[in-house]
């Protein structure tokens, strides 16, 4: 299990783009809308992981209500796992709690899926299994 | 700049490195008290990098205060930097704001300061240098 990228939850994506420009010194490498989610998305690489910055299209769409209910700021963390489906069945087996237990396609050409946050001290966290051609 | 660790304030260090232990797969690689800010820390590593839990100590301290806001959850990413002080400086340039000027001593031999959550979205962005001998 690695860190694959760390998601912020942001009101506009394209000043955000620019204001994390200046921070890291960098541009933005790849921009993609996740329909799934209803989200627009931009990334960033910092050595081996990402910064994803997400933008909610969908006012009752998960960014959104993070965001009305907590402001701007860092929304979840992913994890890459080499089998999604392994690890669902690992964690229910320890406890854990997912949001869905079936994988959606997520951004960057992933299959995707949430545990709850009140089952892992209120972190959001995502699974991720890079898909294969 | 790379992202070095995710801090994550919890309430009882104990117990949260037992569910990370469960959830990562792997235990606790190393444990910390840093006095400069009253925190006990402890860490994993996720491939490059580490998720750093955070207990507070000091009922007055960034950590218990973040809690008592806004609950459990993810306080902030620290980017490594080659030079500090030159990246404080590229910064303010830029506009960013700090909560403190002068680098201090962090946990895992690292010199950090703190960017301050109003000039990046509402993220706490720790800078860190390693100390070499």
């Amino acid at each position: 299990m690695k860190l694959e990228h760390v998601g912020i939850a942001v009101k506009n994506l394209e000043q955000s783009n620019l204001l994390f420009k200046k921070l890291f010194g960098q541009a933005v490498y790849k921009s993609e809308f996740v329909a799934s989610e209803g989200v627009e998305t931009s990334f960033f690489q910092l050595g081996e992981t990402k910064v994803e910055l997400l933008e909610g299209h969908d006012p009752q769409g998960a960014i959104a209500k993070f965001i009305n209910k907590r402001g701007e700021g860092i929304h979840h963390l992913a994890f890459e796992v080499e089998d999604i489906q392994y690890e669902i069945e690992r964690l229910q087996s320890e406890g854990f709690e997912f949001v869905q237990e079936i994988p959606k396609e997520g951004a960057d050409n992933k299959r995707i899926c949430f545990l709850h946050p009140k089952s892992t001290n209120g972190v959001l966290i995502e699974l991720c299994q890079e898909i294969k051609e």
